[in-house]
């Protein structure tokens, strides 16, 4: 790697999140210092829990650390109780404020760890020891910050505890099920079988043979102003992926895409019942509201 | 350094630039990949001239890198004409756009070092060889760019642009002098004695004896809303440090900070002949008008 240490990967057949056991087993009797992996992976829309992972760092004593770039205020995460010692996330996704930033916490147990270091760390951005003389009471000069970023950002945040951070999450599930529902109902299949490991911000959702991916995702660009993602690495041309994060996870996006991607199967002779994505989508919505009527 | 190169200092007193010469003599005869420094050294509100350093780093073999923060848009620089190999700078200085950009160019010469490195760079962001991959054919993603920022930056160089850089250096030059009258005139002395040596963008005035420092530049912030900077280092509590950068550098912000601070100096009881500054500020600006139009 870069900062030359040593990395023993653990993988899963892409769809399925790796196993907190197979890192436990990995790891088994050697000297770990950290354990780090994607809350939220975007290539596959896979969601990992965090737990499994906090007790399996605990048993080999090693630090954890949370990639929450994809889940940070659209998926359950208690960044505190789950004892997360470095989280770090993005901006520009589920808090929707313009990218440029990563928000990054560190634990007492990560900060005693960089104090005790005996080399200076190679990136002056990155070296968090540097920058918590700015955090302390001499308020050294670090950087230059990204001001009309940070307002931003803080505008966003505003807006995300406005709208509460349990809300919030409920909102991208709401969501994702719609959108899965119409997917289904339109007789396509998603990449990520277990819904129990969907990540609610990135559905991936298997292109049908026979349909051109390139078409399809120029075809909803230029006549419905909708961006969706392709694969890359081994599902190139096999998946596509639809991002319902932050601002974008609402109803009428939902809706119309679902209407969108019937048009664009259509255009290509793949056929559809007529309605039936957006008709599934709206099932759900409904479902979901009378269940919540219900139990209030 | 952190990355654990060797590094040999060549340094001059505080107010003047470093000669070309001394750098010269301190990589006779050894192997130099590199020569740097500071256009605009914005500590003390000097300015180095980079011809003659180019002179001796091809004397050396050397690659020359140019810091340009505190300079890029106001004061001449030609960069290809002048063969600096990595030009940088900031974004939010005399560009005057959002601060969270470095604009940075690279010459032929330095791509074919970065080319021919057997070890990675450590930093993700700071390697232009991945970085490279993305501005070529191939397009790989690197990173998220900050597009909100990228707009800004465009929008900013637009008025660059349609001002004109030769339009732009100058006005930097004669607001920058019609200052130096002022502060002179109200018998203020400044850190950098030779008038060649002085910094378009930063002026250093020295604080008179029995002046309260931090007292003068609270009074600006709160009485007049002007923020300038103190000196650091060895020349904490000795200088001011104005600024005078894009948007900032404009007659009307000259004469009124001229007239703040003659309010301040007055109100800590130093005696300035009444109204010496902005007079003599107003006639600087008449005489480069008066010499402008009969050149024209």
């Amino acid at each position: 790697t870069r900062a030359s240490s040593k990395v023993i990967k653990v993988e899963a057949p892409y769809g399925k999140p790796v196993d907190a056991e197979d890192v436990r087993r990995a790891g088994k009797g050697k000297k770990i210092n950290i354990i780090g992996f994607a809350h939220g992976e975007t290539s596959t829309g896979v969601v990992t829990g965090i737990d499994p992972y906090r007790k399996v760092a605990d048993e080999l004593g090693a630090l954890l650390i949370v990639d929450t770039v994809a889940s940070l205020a659209a998926v359950p995460l208690d960044v505190d109780r789950q004892r997360i010692d470095i989280c770090f996330s993005g901006s520009q996704k589920a808090i929707s404020a313009p990218p440029g930033m990563s928000p990054i916490t560190v634990s007492p147990a990560a900060e005693e760890v960089f104090r005790k270091r005996k080399t200076k760390v190679q990136s002056w951005y990155f070296d968090l020891t540097t920058a918590m003389n700015y955090w302390g009471k001499d308020r050294l000069y670090h950087h230059t910050p990204p001001i009309s970023l940070i307002f931003a950002l803080r505008e966003a945040m505003r807006l995300v505890a406005e709208e509460g951070l349990e809300a919030r999450w409920e909102r991208h599930r709401v969501n994702q099920l719609a959108l899965i529902a119409g997917i289904e109902a339109m007789g396509l299949d998603l990449l990520v079988k277990n819904p129990a490991d969907r990540l609610p911000t990135v559905t991936a959702v298997m292109i049908p043979s026979g349909i051109d991916d390139v078409k399809v995702r120029n075809q909803l660009l230029d006549e419905f102003n909708i961006e969706i993602a392709g694969g890359f690495g081994a599902v190139k041309g096999k998946i596509w992926r639809v991002g319902l994060m932050g601002y974008c996870s609402q109803k009428p996006f939902v809706l119309l895409f679902l209407a969108a991607v019937e048009k664009c199967l259509l255009d290509q002779g793949f056929r559809v019942p007529s309605g039936a994505g957006v008709g599934a989508a709206i099932r759900s919505y409904s479902q979901v509201e009378t269940a919540a009527a219900v139990s209030r």
